[in-house]
């Protein structure tokens, strides 16, 4: 039963040019009825990055000017010490001045991730625009920092690389005046959202074309009050990209995330650990303290490799995407350690990938007897139904032990990045797998084991 | 005939208050007809002040970004030398830092000067914003460089002195994506407008409650596209300031300049020298190069009291007021040469002020005979009809030649600042007034002659 | 008795290129028997530039830095209020840009003032020094500010008008931390002598050839520490300006100062108001509160002309020299009210210099009947000896009464800037002089009378 | 006949309180005889950290002020990117601000990385330094930017970790006037070494009694213009480091460097490969590219485990000490990536230690038939002669191969981080070593086999 949601998304995919000749209304009913894109789905893995003044003073995370505002003695006391009295965030802006910024670079080094999207921080809850936008003067990329149009560049740049490219969006503006307005009013005014937020989305969206809307800065308004089912039935039926884009469901106050939009977030780094009955997506931090960059973070913040491929394990296991993210620092650098940690990854792609994208949850998606070892499935043309296994711990033995598949279910084990044969025992709890000398294995940090051409396991997925 | 206008003005003002009831409709015929609020043909000199982020370069002129823009090599020069090639006049504004901006001093100044009212600029061409305002995010002096509401220091200091407050604004902003959009659709659309300089207006109005509203930054779009006569009907029906408010004549471009509106301006620093038919304004600067504060002024470039003295006598005689401009440091402080040019003149009019406050135009503006003479007249209980004679320079020989006056026209004749008498001579073009011993005359500068009881000429002025 | 020194700087000055050859000891007997070199006396008046980073807060004065230090409220609270916590005095170095400074401008406004010497900072209890020099790393305007030789630009500028140029030097620096550790060591070490300041005050010499050595900060150590006479002895006998320099009385702790010097300076601001028996010079300020630019002085701190001749006046009927200061801002340039006070002064002495270069004092000092007249004497080929009066208030009734002068002593009476008869009268008490019509007089703020071919007074002067 | 100098170094360690009493006299015999302090051979690994105002670009390397001097374009479009066409290094100084810097940390990470000693800049060639010196008044790190005495600082948080404190002090400053004129001078004067160079060094050693001075910055003069051998006899006698000091082989230019001193450097990243007769050291950088901090580094500039750890092996084989370099930023942080490989050195130390420190170079120091093992050795108190191979690559099939060692020379084979036995076999050419399994080894990156009760391989070495 709970497989359903997963069969549909396949099929609807398959009918995807057809149905966009419907019109969606907006009202929830029919926006979710759209079937999810394709693409989204078999892509499993973006790339998130923070962006914005915040990463000028770096210091605790890119609620800067917010937990700042609320004396949040971490900021309180930086800025005491190094600022003068009256200082404001907003004095940071020129100071945001990116001078190293590539967008070439960062489309390069998404791409050698692995990641097959990336999303952009187009606007925080700080209201600092980084693009070239017709409804802000004065606080933005444009005028002031940076002084470019950075998602032109980035937009661009992603074009010469096989990743998609996705936006970022907050809709509220902590301190945005029209905002406050229309908050002390109860929301019955809407100055804010019709002279700038509204215009401003489909600004981004005219311009820069992106794949992904990722909307955030919802919750203390009613989606009414943001006019978000007008916006995304306008997303659906008339944008450029009304075909192809998803969105998340971060779109009103109330129950709106975790039960509308494309993919669900339902909160910050989540990951249920369980199959999910509806697309979702891990967006997490590789500097576990925050999403923008902070200057003092030191070594032990950085997740390891071990546990970001952790992370990826248990998010694809459970049908989610990961979105890993990483604060690039004001100049517009991407830090050592980031490229590190996302070059590592791409390098076990290379190796890994095929367990990874366009997979499938199973019906198990960590083992029953070991829960380090977590599964996906697919089928491919040569080998029929595949089943993966992510060993994420070598065993002080070299032998991993398995209850989820019995010894005569697959005809077929190998590991990927290994050439030689795998050695099975059946047991009766399940299969007892004898891994190779590591040393011969291409890859480190987690290992992934391939069942092919299983024919009974196959047929249990899907019924 | 051409007085008729003037005798209108001092005939409603008596029945300002029954007026007050009328409803203007938003046409331009129907808000012409309302009645100049005496106060402000009484007043006759205000003092202006240009203060923004101009002000830190201080170089050219306030229209220091403009000029940038356009190439102009004094500004190119400065900019080259100084600030890196990406820097943008928005990164002046947090340098805007008004350390010693006190509201209290100003209004002092502006008091000892002799000035009735007060004209600050709210928001200049540049579109920063001097105040705490519900449509500016980023771009304000609440946000950055003074971080304080400077038109809400200066409004509550002005109300502790005999000074009335007005505000300047523009309605342009050179470089605002909003207004350059609506610009390019030609006009046909109103975003710019309708999402931030109406409502700002209104803010304006009904935070501040100026007694002034002298707009400007009119002239690239029609009035209609500004909606000036829909805001000037609120404005004079409505709103808080209804009664005392007036407002100048740059409300669209064409024929609205010295056409329509409470005074005309005509054209900056506008000093016709003849008599105009409606109520106008003289608005010029103490420094003759530039309404914003210069940092390289020399004091070639100022006004000696001799020219600020010619301009208000011509003004004042040819039935304008006059509107002098200082532009403040970036610090918040008036420069000591205008500091010295204001209180020069306050001493000036205290001697002085009978023939300018309250005064209004005679039959002659300036005399017949002599191009250094000018009048003013005004009827004073005790002295009936009164003729003041503002000579603006003192004669080698002693003795002034005037032609309007003859010798039996008034039976007294005195000089303001001199208690003795004063001899005069009838001759056949006129008369000749001999002045007192010149180091007994209280001022100096220009001298002002009272001819009182004045039986003829008075009839001849208002028939 | 008292006028023997004059008499004998009138005649030594006669013999200056004799006495040249005479090589001078390093003790103050020696050095004090040098002839002041005659310009320094004939030239009266100098204008006095302190210049340096204290300009960029511009806040108390000069002494920022110390006050600071010593917490001082008024520079604690503008600090506390506008700059992190731990900022530092130097951080202003970068900050003082100069960017308009034009050492041709400086020049010629110099020399509009009449002044016919110039003193500027060559580096003050700061430590900055305003040169390019071989002692000073880092904290000097070649390295880092202007990034210029101010010194070199000056001294090249001042070539090319009739104004002497001359240096100011700090002997000390308050927190230099060499200059610390001789004063911790009782100065029974030398090491900030010997390692900057002596080979320092060389280099000034021989790359500035200045005729003026205007020394300070020397109070706090003896002038054995110093080096001082042994300094002066090479300045006297071998540096290239020996013939033609003069320097100051401030070269050590306690009697030096008013005691040793070509001419003595006792105490800023020294005035005393009765003849000297030594060359002494009045150094004083035009804004009455610091040395060093303010950036909130207001008008009420500037001396008006008034005050300005007045200290003219007494200064040089008591023999002394009169050294007017301003202070220019940081970006260069010099304050207008200061333009316009340098040139009222070069106007006023247009009229009146007769009266006041290459003049003496004469017998009597200010008027024995009138405390506003003062006077000063000279011999003129074509009038035998003159007595000149400076007459600082216009009484009301035109006539100056004066007890100094009998109606016979002098043949011919007349007053500069009036090309009319002066009529006389001799009353018992003295004379009654009747001012002319003062409309008819070229100057303002005060007038001299001429007394010429002064047969007997001048016999009293010299005897 | 080649290890007679190590032998040396053992034996004379053993005496050095008796020779301590020696008195050294300033030349190179008599300083060149003094034993080396025995904790630096021990010692093995050290870390160096260049910081200065250089941070704040990090562009191009720690050379930035003279490579922009020299018009290295990588500079030069920076600077005319970002900086005013005057700006000067200099500047660069008050943003120099450490706001994060925590000495505590520092020492900490130091020690986390299995470094015994730690080299820390005093001084560089910018002449920036990072001390309370009574030297330098403004540049440095107590007038402007850290406002701190980081010496200081660093000096006590090191004495609470088990590693040494060392200073790098650069003896010329590129652009200091008085080295300037000294070399004009063709060096026959020597104010700067007077003045400034000798009185800091002895106050350095003075104040934070280094166990390491590194000398640099000599090349340009020969050693009796810097005065080297007169301070390092005071050093060896009198200082208060005299007994444990060790310093390097930069003191003068011609053959100084490489032939006398303590230890010698030869060239920056000196690592021979084959075995010195002198104490050496290899200084090194993590950043392949610049020793001072780089904002644009990226992670392809930045030496793997795998390539730091062939240098380790390399440089011990061959009689070296490791001193690798990391840059710290300009706020005071420790990049990430430099904390990741230095603690990731300190882990593989924990388990490979005894084979690094207080060990010597064996006979051999890479294998006769295998590049990627060397050697080194020591005598254990349990074990007798024991022989360490460091094996920097895994072998594909699990067999490392090795001609130094026959099978009869040692009685027991193991390797570090792993318990259990290891197999070898005998061939014609030498000895076949099974490793275990991987999976099984605690290390990453290299292996070290001990070889241990080695008769007569121990007889060999010292023969």
């Amino acid at each position: 039963m709970k497989y359903k949601s997963w069969i549909f998304v396949i099929i609807s995919t398959l009918f995807v040019n057809i149905e966009a000749k419907v019109k969606y209304t907006p009202d929830w009913d029919s926006l979710d009825s759209r079937p999810l894109p394709g693409w989204y789905d078999e892509a499993k893995i973006g790339v998130f990055m923070h962006w914005g003044p915040y990463s000028v003073p770096g210091v605790g995370s890119e609620w800067f000017w917010y937990n700042w505002y609320k004396n949040d003695s971490k900021v309180l006391d930086y800025m005491n010490k190094y600022y003068p009295p009256g200082f404001k965030y907003q004095e940071f802006g020129p100071m945001f001045r990116a001078e190293f910024f590539n967008a070439t670079q960062w489309a390069e080094i998404v791409e050698g991730s692995g990641a097959k999207y990336f999303v952009f921080t187009s606007k925080h809850h700080d209201g600092f625009q980084n693009w070239d936008s017709d409804y802000n003067f004065g606080w933005n990329s444009r005028d002031i920092g940076p002084k470019r149009d950075i998602l032109g560049e980035l937009a661009d740049a992603f074009k010469t690389v096989d990743v998609k490219f996705g936006l970022y969006h907050s809709l509220f503006e902590w301190f945005n005046p029209m905002w406050l307005a229309d908050k002390a009013a109860n929301f019955t005014t809407q100055t804010f959202v019709n002279n700038k937020v509204y215009p401003e989305m489909v600004e981004l969206i005219n311009k820069y074309h992106p794949q992904v809307l990722w909307s955030d800065g919802e919750w203390e308004a009613p989606y009414q009050y943001w006019r978000s089912t007008e916006f995304i039935a306008w997303l659906y039926n008339e944008s450029p990209v009304k075909d192809t884009i998803v969105t998340n469901d971060r779109w009103g106050s109330g129950k709106i995330i975790c039960h509308h939009g494309d993919f669900y977030t339902c909160s910050d780094r989540y990951n249920p650990g369980v199959l999910q009955p509806h697309k979702w997506e891990n967006a997490m931090t590789i500097d576990r303290k925050s999403w923008g960059f902070r200057r003092n973070m030191n070594i032990e913040d950085i997740l390891s490799m071990e546990e970001l491929i952790t992370q990826l394990a248990m998010t694809v296991s459970c049908g989610g995407n990961l979105l890993m993210n990483v604060g690039p620092t004001s100049q517009g650098t991407i830090p050592t350690i980031f490229q590190e940690r996302l070059l590592q990854m791409g390098s076990w792609l290379k190796v890994n990938g095929e367990a990874v994208y366009e997979s499938t949850p199973w019906k198990y998606q960590n083992d029953t007897l070991n829960g380090n070892v977590w599964y996906t499935t697919k089928v491919e043309k040569k080998s029929g139904v595949v089943v993966f296994a992510f060993v994420l711990e070598w065993p002080e033995d070299g032998f991993v032990r398995i209850g989820a598949i019995k010894g005569d279910e697959c005809q077929d084990v190998s590991m990927l990045g290994y050439s030689g044969p795998i050695n099975t025992m059946n047991t009766q709890q399940g299969m007892i797998i004898e891994l190779p000398d590591r040393d011969r294995v291409t890859t480190d940090w987690a290992w992934v084991i391939r069942f092919a051409s299983c024919k009974y396991v196959s047929n249990e997925i899907w019924k």
